[in-house]
């Protein structure tokens, strides 16, 4: 059973999975990327993951089979486990958790060599479906008290294969960073009574020189205060704290500014690896004025190194209205 | 000049450089590591560095020429500049500063192809001297809020050079992480009225399960909610908030423990690379009884991925009483 421990200083958690590696050659990175021969991922090969959860798939075909589009299972190497109880507990000045939660894969599509904007718009929109179907059924469970989804694409973002999928954690406290965001946004509402992602969305309308692409429903940036070079965040323009909310016509726009971003971003940066996180408010929150969920997109293109772990500051080569600028102008 | 810039919703401050690439192959990494023919740290090679501002060398022998042991310089590529003023300011919702700061690289042996493993006694505590004096030099620019140490070793971990060095970076503000780890102290004391690490110390020293090394003046562990596998952290045992308080007895016995630790990283992990910082208090808190200098080294095995961006968490795939139960047992 994985292990949450509470860092007695600032608080933060950690995952301690008691799994893998001891010595360097146990970490050392899978650098060949699997190819389709031998993907799990692939159609036809549905008997190398465990059962699937959900998939999408065509009318008189069997589950675990051939003939699904969009297919959930659990994540094979979980890093939470789904059985047992949280288990708080003390042990002198240490505080523990059980690592329970879940872990989960999401297929994007049978195709084992698409990037998301080479997907067609009804396989795009599907993917969103999945998201959405798999946040409504893991809220169910109480003991979850956040759900994340996000992506490793390419290994040196961190993915270990490169068939196109996504990753949904479910984790019972709610994690620093969207703590940082919620209080962030909370004081500010506070403050102004105005949400601030609404006010940055008006902000950066005016500005126009962070904006890569919008449609009726998203926009999405280059932030102000970007970490990484060719950062970007898409936002619904309308206030909405809750991604799972979504109307139909508000998926097809998603999905298409998805596959514009990611389209541009491919073509900019020549495929980099990057990673995609949905930053949604957490499990027990109701609708809330002053959060507004997102989609962050990074590029990995430098490194993080001693300063910024000893900091917490990030250092970015370019400014991001160079990289909006880069972004807007391919096509 | 590079600037500084605020996060809106959470506060984090960026540093966009401003100078380097846009697109991707800007970014790719020099793999290559500098040979000693061509290395500007090597003795010989004083020219092809920026006037040295400080270093121990042989009586009689001149700056910026042959005969130093240790020598530091200023940073060929700052990530902060020294001329001009911090300039705080605003426009609509964001905020700036200009990135001013002081950027240096403390080369810590003539010699090529040592870790700080190599070197003998004297030179390793020579190493702490320069850091103290360079502390206390920066601490006179009333501009600065706090100095970072830091050092990255090998290629993965973010260094370009290969030739021992640490870095400095003086900036002009207090990183969230520092603040972060404040904070909890302060609350901690405000709670218990004891600090939080001399207290960490104590249970590590009752539970004996995640103590690497310790002499007369330091001990090193393994925290327990380490982030990363074999992190280690070397704490003074005697409370001192300020790090270049460093007694000459404390010195030898940092360097000693520094020594042995990585000379036990080095061969437990076959020469890993990492980071490696020191945690001091700003520059203008005086001695306080809730904040305990430290030095925290991460060997860098594992990869950060949208999980850790998306939450703040970390997997830690190496449970610390196994990671210091190896440190300690090699010999």
């Amino acid at each position: 059973m994985p292990e949450l421990r509470r860092d007695p200083i600032i608080g933060r958690w950690v995952i301690i999975t008691k799994e893998r590696g001891k010595v360097k050659k146990d970490f050392e990175q899978i650098s060949e990327m699997d190819t389709s021969e031998g993907c799990p991922f692939c159609s036809g090969k549905e008997n190398l993951t465990p059962p699937e959860i959900l998939s999408f798939r065509e009318p008189g075909t069997r589950k675990d089979e051939k003939g699904w589009w969009v297919r959930v299972i659990p994540n094979k190497f979980p890093v939470l486990r789904v059985e047992g109880n949280i288990n708080r507990r003390g042990e002198g000045m240490f505080d523990y958790m059980d690592g329970i939660g879940a872990h989960e894969v999401i297929i994007e599509t049978p195709k084992h060599d698409a990037d998301f904007s080479d997907l067609d718009i009804k396989q795009a929109e599907e993917v969103i479906w999945a998201y959405r179907d798999r946040i409504l059924d893991l809220k169910k469970d109480i003991r979850f008290e956040y759900i994340l989804i996000f992506k490793n694409h390419g290994a040196d973002a961190g993915a270990s294969l490169s068939h196109p999928h996504s990753q949904i954690i479910a984790m019972p406290t709610i994690p620093v960073r969207v703590k940082q965001e919620i209080d962030g946004s909370r004081n500010y509402y506070e403050y102004k009574e105005r949400c601030i992602f609404c006010d940055i969305i008006r902000e950066e309308t005016e500005a126009n020189t962070r904006i890569v692409s919008e449609n009726e429903d998203f926009i999405c940036i280059t932030p102000f205060a970007s970490r990484f070079p060719f950062e970007t965040w898409i936002m619904p323009k309308i206030h909405s704290s809750i991604f799972e909310d979504l109307s139909k016509h508000e998926v097809t726009n998603l999905a298409l500014i998805l596959r514009d971003i990611n389209g541009r971003m491919n073509k900019t940066l020549e495929k980099p690896p990057y990673n995609f996180i949905i930053h949604n408010s957490p499990c027990r929150t109701g609708k809330i004025p002053y959060y507004h969920w997102h989609i962050e997109i990074m590029p990995r293109l430098t490194k993080v190194a001693g300063f910024e772990w000893g900091t917490g500051f990030y250092i970015n080569p370019t400014p991001p209205e160079e990289a909006a600028k880069f972004l807007r102008e391919i096509d």
